[in-house]
C-alpha cells in the first residue's frame, strides 16, 4: 500500500458539498468513482477539509491509499482528470509519507468570500460572489475582521449542527481587500467550524451600520449566543483557497 | 413611440452569440422574448456589438424602440430581470434620445481576454479563461501587443467569413497587467471584425517564442495574409467590457 496526495479545485454550484452521503452528488464520491474507475480498486478518499453544499474550492487537499504500486505519483493527476467531470479538476498528484493525514497533519485553512461590489453581479461572476448593493468601506469592515483574530470559542459562530466537542479555533488573519471586480474576505485558521465562515460575514454585514458593532461582536465570542448573530452568508461566495501542512513552512 | 438604452451582462457559454437565428439560443432572441413577454409588442433589440458564440459580456449596450409609455425608464431593468433567465442580467436601463444607436453611436468597444497562469485552471475559472500550461512575461506580451496599437488593415486577423467592406480598424489601447487570479489582455478599439480579438491574441501567443515577431506582426498588419496568424484563441476567454459613447466623454 502506499499513500498519494491530491490537490485539487472545483465548482462547488453542482455539488451537495465535499462529503459523500446516501444522496445528491458530492465531489468526494466523485472523486471516488474515478479512483475506482483508474484503480479498478475501492478507494476512499479523506478530505482536508469538508465544504458545504454550493461551496468552491481553488486548491483543497486529500489523500488516499492504494495498491496500486505502478503508476507514477505525479501521474495521478491527469489520469485521473480524464475520469473526472469538468467541474473538479486535480491540480497535482504527490506521493505522501504514511503519517501523512490530509485532515489532521493541516494546521491551516485558508479561506475567501468573494462580493460583488453592485447589483445585479454580471452573471459571470454571480456564481462566486455576493453582490453588494451599497458600497462598503474597505476599512471599517476591517475594523470590524480584526475582532476574530485570535483564539475564541465560535460557539455563536456555527451551525446548531455541529458536533464539534470544542468549539475553540484560532484566527491567525481576516481581512478584506480590493482585488477587482470583487471585494474579498480572506480568513486563515487552524480549523473551522459548521457554517462558521459564513456565520462571520453574515454578522460583519449585519453589524456593517451599528455604531457598536466591535463590541458586539465581542460580546457574542465571550457570550456564545448564536440568536445574535446575522444570518448566514450565501454558500456560492465562499471558496477554500488553499490548506497548509507544516512541511510547507 | 420612445428609444429604451439597455446595458447588460452575459455568461456567454450557454448561448450561440449575441445575434438572432434560425437555430440556437441567443442573447439577441432571449432578451427581445423577455420584452415581448413584458410589453406584450413585438420589439427588436439593437446591439452595439455582436459577440461570438462563447464570448460573454460585463456590459453590452443595446436599444430597442417601444409603444409603452407608462414604464418609467429605469425600471425596464428590474421589470426585465424577471423575465429572464440567471446568465442574463440587465444592469441598467435608460432612456435615450432618437438619435441613439447602440452600434452606430458606439466610439469605442473594449475587450478582455482573460487567462489563467496554471494548468490545469481551477473549474470556477476555466469558462472565462484559458489556461497556460507555461508562464508568459507580461513585459514580452507588451511588446508585441504594441504593434496593433493605431490604424491598420486588419484583413489578416479576421475570420474569412467577415463581410465588412473595409478592414480598417483603429486599436486605441492593447496591452497585458495582472489582475489575479488572472492575466488579462485588454484591447479598445473604435471597432472590431469577425474573430479579431480570438486572432490577435492567437498571434501573439503562436509568436510568443519567435525572435522576430514585432516584424512579422507588423508584416501581417501589412500584408494581409490571413495564413499567417495564430490559430484563433478560444471564445471562452473573451469578455466584452464596455461600449463607450461620445456622451460619456
Amino acid at each position: 500500500m502506499r499513500r498519494i496526495r491530491l490537490d485539487l479545485s472545483y465548482d462547488g454550484s453542482g455539488f451537495c458539498g465535499w462529503q459523500i452521503q446516501a444522496r445528491g452528488r458530492t465531489v468526494q464520491g466523485v472523486v471516488e468513482e474515478a479512483l475506482s474507475d483508474l484503480l479498478k480498486e475501492t478507494v476512499r478518499v479523506i478530505g482536508a477539509g469538508r465544504t458545504d453544499s454550493g461551496v468552491h474550492a481553488e486548491r483543497q487537499s486529500c489523500h488516499f491509499d492504494t495498491q496500486n504500486e505502478s503508476l507514477p505519483a505525479d501521474k495521478f493527476a491527469p489520469a485521473l482528470n480524464r475520469f473526472l467531470p469538468p467541474d473538479i479538476r486535480i491540480l497535482e498528484s504527490s506521493a505522501a509519507d504514511s503519517r501523512f493525514h490530509a485532515r489532521f497533519s493541516a494546521t491551516e485553512r485558508v479561506y475567501r468570500y468573494r462580493f460583488y461590489p453592485g447589483f445585479p453581479a454580471p452573471p459571470m461572476w454571480s456564481r462566486y460572489a455576493l453582490a453588494l448593493k451599497h458600497p462598503l468601506s474597505t476599512e471599517r469592515l476591517n475594523r470590524l475582521a480584526a475582532v476574530f483574530v485570535g483564539t475564541h470559542d465560535f460557539t455563536a459562530f456555527c451551525s446548531a449542527s455541529d458536533r464539534s466537542r470544542s468549539k475553540i479555533r484560532t484566527i491567525n488573519r481576516a481581512f478584506f481587500f480590493e482585488q477587482p471586480p470583487f471585494l474579498v474576505f480572506e480568513i486563515a485558521g487552524n480549523a473551522f467550524l459548521w457554517n462558521m465562515v459564513r456565520s462571520v460575514v453574515g454578522t460583519v454585514l449585519s453589524e456593517y451600520d451599528n455604531e457598536n458593532a466591535e463590541e458586539k461582536i465581542r460580546g457574542l465570542l465571550e457570550k456564545g449566543n448564536r440568536s445574535g448573530c446575522g444570518a448566514t452568508a450565501p454558500a456560492r461566495g465562499l471558496s477554500l483557497i488553499r490548506v497548509n501542512y507544516d512541511e510547507e513552512e
